[in-house]
């Protein structure tokens, strides 16, 4: 069998960041970790890190931290079988689009990680990001909105995001006080999540307009629906999100009667174990 | 003088992350803007970015984006004296720590990009990287809590924030019946921004505690306050990002007294134009 002392030292630098925290979390020197990474790029007869800036996996590298996080999900089934085998708690590394995170994701998992003895790692990656990711081996699940499963994975739906174009009522009544058109879209700004964000060309598109819009960037999901309430923008907000706020007359649709219904997925390793299988059940549920 | 044409290819690929949106935005086809980036580097005889996987600045470029930042920002300036010169709307980029993005930011410089017209491009960086980035010039200021300025670089206080570590009742309740002891610490799932995240390490520290505990890790400052709402640990949570939720009942402090003031410093560049003045000036009001 592989030397999992060794691929475990190579899981550990890449997740701290670093030699020296890796050594902390593995409560070995921080020369005995580069020992063990060294012993085994020996062993592979090719490096398994690219050092600098930051340490992170080559393709190798990343081969082998894929299986580590398999073989971790498979020794959680075992630790619940034979319960005194078991760690205090299990982790997941699991890249969630930002906007759940921001809404609904904790109220369902909650219960279940409390239960389950269930600590998660959660990173914000968009859907591109987060699904490499998944390939690579470094998150064991994604939540994102593309179907497409990815080699070795599962996909399943999990229902839709309702996302409504809103301000403030003052901005509203500032740029768009007739309603919206061409002109006074050119010239009003708006908020967008950050470059690769299409939610706002799509709701624009969806209005009939095509042309150039000034947008602040801000690549927060509560950060955005606060610039919002601030008065500096309009934006794709999560109907779930704002709700409060539309009820209490804080934010308003600038184009009452549109919105943008963007899936979710469940993406998933096929071979992940029962706690995945659980989690998973437990986020399918109605 | 130099050509600014071409630094402003060099900056559009940086900011788009490609050739392509960068042609977009300029308004010119991809192989002019390879063109124009290619006649940089001959000019200045090296590489000024690395192509691959992501298009990023060399040393030699990020020195040229800095430049470019500084020029723009004189070029408000010029802008604000000479009305008819200046462009629909100025751009700041500005690296901001989360929490201070999910919470006061928005209402405090909401009112002064409207009348400025300006829009922000903020990104989300912890200290080290967001100096770092100011550095290099990729962006013109950065809010965070080091007080060290960096070289070129001005730094004013802007008070502290105040973190209360908090749970639910019912967390509380269930981990911590009898209070704080080393024992229930231990095995007590606490909830951490990410591996840099010393907040949490200050706060047990401070009640006595030095050993490990287990944690999530959520990247989120509004996910961070969902997943202790729904009981998956207690955290260092802004007071005033909870303050409803601890009037309501919802969350409570496990160490009632004890409290973390991080301060804030705000840094900008030295000669960044009288718009990065004023809205210094409009931070700096108490």
């Amino acid at each position: 069998m592989l030397d999992y002392k060794l691929l475990e030292a190579l899981a550990a630098v890449v997740d701290c960041g670093g030699f020296e925290k890796a050594g902390e979390v593995l409560d070995i020197s921080q020369s005995a970790v580069s020992q063990r990474i060294r012993t085994l790029e020996i062993r592979l007869g090719q490096p398994v890190l690219v050092r600098s800036p930051m340490p992170r996996a080559t393709p190798a590298g990343q081969r082998l931290l894929n299986h580590v996080q398999q073989v971790r999900l498979l020794e959680r089934d075992l630790g619940s079988a034979i319960p005194s085998l078991s760690e205090p708690a299990a982790r997941l590394r699991i890249a969630v689009n930002a906007d759940s995170l921001a809404t609904w994701w904790a109220g369902r998992v909650g219960r279940f990680c409390a239960r389950e003895n269930l600590l998660l790692d959660l990173v914000i990656e968009d859907q591109d990001i987060g699904l490499r990711r998944m390939r690579e081996g470094d998150v064991a699940a994604c939540l994102c909105s593309s179907p497409q499963p990815v080699s070795g994975g599962r996909c399943v739906p999990l229902g839709v995001m309702t996302y409504l174009p809103l301000a403030t009522p003052d901005y509203i009544h500032h740029h768009f006080p007739g309603g919206l058109t061409d002109a006074r879209l050119e010239r009003a700004p708006a908020i967008i999540f950050g470059p690769n964000d299409q939610l706002q060309h799509r709701f624009l598109a969806q209005v009939g307009y095509h042309g150039k819009f000034p947008h602040h960037l801000c690549p927060s999901s509560e950060g955005f629906v606060k610039l919002a309430l601030a008065g500096m923008g309009y934006g794709m907000i999560p109907e779930i999100q704002a709700r409060s706020d539309i009820t209490a007359g804080r934010l308003a649709s600038i184009a009452p009667g549109h919105q943008l219904d963007v899936p979710l997925y469940w993406h998933f390793w096929r071979h992940g174990g029962e706690m995945m299988e659980r989690l998973t059940a437990e986020l399918r549920q109605p």
